[in-house]
């Protein structure tokens, strides 16, 4: 829990798109989304993050138990693989966000099972791929999150997501989003969930090269120094306690 | 309280760009807003209200102890003349307020003083005039103030209130608004003050014909209904209680 | 959607401590926990609700799709057989609630995995059971929820449940309650998640007559009205919208 | 906005109970109840903290432009002299507040006017006086203000505060209290308020020692670092932008 010690990343991404050779992703990235991701993280971050990545294809897809008892902040990129994520590991991420690992779920991400289970809602939304401007307003002026980057952020294409976005209401409502076309989104939400933080933050998709903008790198270094774990890591428990149990607990 | 006696509606408007003769204003609002406003809430709910309307220029500004204690819903426009409603009236409204009366403020009467009041911060916000395309997007389609609209309200020529408005965080973000010119705004935000509702709504400038909008009428119709008083109206006390108090009160 | 039909309720019960003969449980619900609800559903509302109940015994427990189709308001009561329940039933009980349906999960209930599946977190709680006075009092006096019952509601007997309550935030936090240990629970809250509503009531274990208390009735009938679909139901959808659909959508 | 300079703190206190010779109250604060917290928060932080104390009869108040200017978080204890303090103190307080200065809002001063002004309520409270215990319960056990006090804190003999406690819904319920008569209080609740953060923690009446107590200590320290500005202090304004302003401000 000391803020001294580096955040220990695990940069998750399905890996499809890319394994699948398709020119455009790999055009932008070429080494999969995780890798920029990555490197952005450590670009901004520097010592003060240990960045590792995994990926779909890995065994146990790379999310052991060891892995994520040993990470802080985990990232969240999938888009059309979410049924092959098993369901040992959604348990498993869940169950330790639930104990304190914080998760930043990015873009397509929202159709997870595993951001759906945190959710507890459906996390449906409107979208349209025309590669259009997307701009992220600032509402919450001095969320951790949102320091360090112009308002708004200026994307010149990107797919558009829209409202009604099926989440439950934002303990924090940190960014909004307008497209070209005139719709609105909650782009930037921030959840607590057990001991553990949850953002979502919705530009980024595989056909742009959304993750190499250097204002969306500091929003994810922003949120990883934000969702990382600031108590002591236990999952929440049922305890039966007797009668005046925390007087006696005060010696 | 019951639910089936008219709601008592005051509109109140400062009145003052209609008395200068401004022409765009008395192009749209011949008779002041305060007349459109009053019309489209009894088309909307005939029977169910009882509508009044008053002024700045009224004796106490239309407001008197007498008035407020005798309305359910008061609705507020202001714009140009904040500083001219007396400390009085101000004190008086936020009181009735806390003790249970509803409030519909409107566009402009974001920096009335009534305003500031009810939500402790400044209520600041960017603006534009260009006569742009607003697009209201419902967030909540469960809350009672979106029923009925369509998803998006499209308004053809508005001012433009953008991001970011110094508010306090909503109780229920019901609608966010875009503009043609990119700016996002949480345009219909309702709060919860003592015993009184508390709901903002943005679209409705002077120079625009936006109160005769059907859907914007539906929204205020909808506001005035949610915004009325459901309990009993008593201004929130502090009272000294006996030991065990409520043990005797049950008898 | 009109709240002129009567409200169709299903009181599901898991109906185990009553079916062992537990003597203490069936001398305060000789017919089950659900029957007492039931009536006391119907004493309160009468000709306003439709009341049916269900247990896990029953075929897909009750709860087939039928069922939940013609469901407005679901109480659940369920204690030491929640893996009893078929992951079928689970994620259709939470389907039809982001549907519209709205539910009311009660006491020992929080640990249900449809509740941990509306909630996304673990609910876990504190706990102990010296049959001690509970105390329910009222945060939000305006709520529907929590109209027509005293300041506080006095249960003389009756299990603790306390924080800290494994929850998220609520989005009404209606009721609190303390305990003769000097616990404090937050014991009734209200959550939306899609188009239904979710509230949590605690009071109200097997081995005490809680359910007989006119109060406690007094606050599942409120919670039965609060509960009920108010606009269409359907399951939300993730959307594919063309360039300016909604300007198209407007005729 | 560097976490690394001291945090500047002016402690305020009304100053009257103690300069009219009450007893009981310079039994427990000789120099009075601000000499006290001044001297916690400096045990607590050490040279991470510039402590400065102010009284309702400096010039002033010893509030002036000046030092608020250069005043990081303002800790605010009045009791019976609220209607002392001048409207433009208090005026220049909230505008502070407003361009990011953090206030700690200490039990008596619920009713000061400062803290109605930034809640938009009454804060009217229940309360009773029998210097009875009051326990201090965790909602949010990762919360900042939270860290490292039990749960509950044991508080041997206070003055009561019930609720209904009319303020708005917090952001932030960090602590809830019960009392040996049964009542509960939300007793440290944290808001937002333009761009300075606000935390109002009940106890701590001028009967009783509660300011030497080592937990209400560290609490009060966590506040003091939880309010201190994260970014830069200017007040909230309302610009008029050109359009397509944030095109142009990209460069």
């Amino acid at each position: 829990m000391s803020t001294t010690t580096p955040i220990r990343i695990r940069v998750w991404n399905e890996f499809v798109h890319e394994s699948r050779g398709d020119a455009v992703v790999l055009g932008h990235y070429p080494d999969g989304i995780h890798a920029v991701i990555a490197a952005g993280l450590e670009e901004s971050l520097g010592d003060a993050v240990s960045v590792s990545t995994a990926t779909l294809q890995d065994p146990e897809h790379g999310l052991t138990e060891e892995v994520l008892a040993n990470t802080d902040v985990l990232f969240w990129w999938g888009h059309i693989a979410h049924d092959q994520v098993s369901d040992e590991v959604v348990e498993r991420v869940v169950r330790h966000v639930h104990a304190g690992m914080g998760i930043v779920v990015l873009h397509s991400g929202h159709y997870s099972r595993v951001f759906q289970r945190l959710m507890g809602t459906s996390c449906a939304l409107k979208w349209r791929n025309d590669g259009e401007r997307e701009l992220v307003w600032t509402v919450l002026p001095d969320h951790p999150i949102a320091q360090g980057v112009p308002h708004p952020i200026v994307i010149d294409r990107q797919e558009m997501y829209g409202e009604q976005f099926d989440i439950p209401r934002p303990d924090e409502e940190v960014f909004l989003s307008t497209f070209a076309g005139g719709e609105v989104f909650r782009s930037g939400v921030a959840y607590h969930r057990g001991r553990g933080r949850v953002f979502y933050f919705s530009p980024g998709d595989q056909e742009y090269p959304v993750y190499h903008h250097p204002d969306i790198r500091r929003v994810l270094a922003n949120a990883a120094e934000w969702a990382r774990p600031t108590i002591e890591r236990t999952p929440p428990t049922a305890d039966q306690h007797p009668r005046d149990w925390f007087l006696n607990a005060q010696g």
